[in-house]
């Protein structure tokens, strides 16, 4: 049975090459390899972070952990992020590029450009 | 030498959770974390996205492998997926959700709403 | 009857101000206002530019004037261009700020960066 | 003298097709229009929205008014607003669409789908 074989794949494990695979397979067997172009999926992708803003827009601050937010509005956020996260990785793919590499670079970067302040006032952040 | 162990973890191999947890480990040892509430999570990625697009604005139309880009060109590009990647999994790392999870459970959503037509017409995406 | 009322103002004279006037009582009498916090706006936004994104996502490159577009599509985009506007100027109300001023300021500041060239061979356009 | 000239156009009345004739001269004489295809100009202005956003980034809640703003701050939130602003006229434009007579109509619109309720409990806001 599908289902079971694709939970079967255990979550923490979830890599990015897994989900690109997993994806590129996806397009190719709908015939939707056309249509992924990248500026077609960057403005895609946009459109998914709208939507990500959307659950957030009337909310006033958000606390950690979404205290008091139910069941339902936690998938719904789920799913956007989700839908963030699949045209994040199909834009890369099409790009040629290797987005799990190229993250582990910008972590290693990014440390060596905010070394850590052993002072207890630390800096805000602004690692962009 | 930090460079050679962080380089010791495969490309292929990254996963979500991996990403999470060197990212929550960055911004804790900053004292970062008091910064990163899920608004000002989203309002970053929302900037990042906007540095992914100005590098497509005035291309026109971009073809899949981005022939003629130079290597500096795909370096940056790598930087700013990688910039929206990284703070997504913090968002959905602070809303206490689990990304890769989710994205799986999406991807087979997604395959029962469009399930493969065997016609040679395949239909335009819409998996949003 | 309203509706005439509405239209008696020309659309070639609608300015920000009259816009600005019109959304602040639309949100006042409805009793909004405690809504319209500045990263509420904004994150409003947002979610309107991801929706004028997903009209133009699946399209691949689009000519200036939309040729081919249905007139359904176009009033479509009228709105989603317009629901961007109209959280902008409030955005910019709520910040105490004059957007119409600002933007005319700004254009000046722009037409200083980059001055006419003669030359046949304009740059592209870069007046972030 | 040029200044004295732009400024003379006061603020207030700043109307949206006379934004729109400025860019579009400004366009023009630089030899830009070739660059303000649709989605290149939707690009640049999602460009432009993440750059508000970065201002908005790390600050938490912020109040109407932007109380304990620098002037400075308060600037550069004005011209990125203005270059949202800018791009958004702009690709309405090349569009052939009337930005201002859309942003009445819409406003219309929504004071029919949200009739003013004369109860003390007025809903949340979801004019989308």
């Amino acid at each position: 049975m599908e289902r079971s074989h694709e939970f079967s794949i255990k979550a923490k494990d979830v890599s990015l090459q897994e989900l690109r695979d997993r994806l590129a397979e996806f397009a190719r067997v709908r015939g939707w390899e056309q249509y992924h172009s990248p500026r077609n999926l960057l403005l895609a992708l946009v459109g998914e972070v709208g939507e990500l803003s959307e659950i957030f827009q009337w909310k006033g601050e958000v606390a950690r952990g979404l205290p008091n937010w139910s069941s339902d509005d936690k998938e719904h956020l789920e799913e956007e992020l989700s839908d963030v996260l699949l045209y994040l990785i199909q834009l890369a793919d099409v790009c040629g590029l290797d987005l799990g590499q190229a993250a582990l670079t910008k972590i290693i970067k990014n440390a060596r450009k905010y070394p850590v302040v052993t002072q207890t006032n630390a800096s805000s952040p602004a690692y962009n």
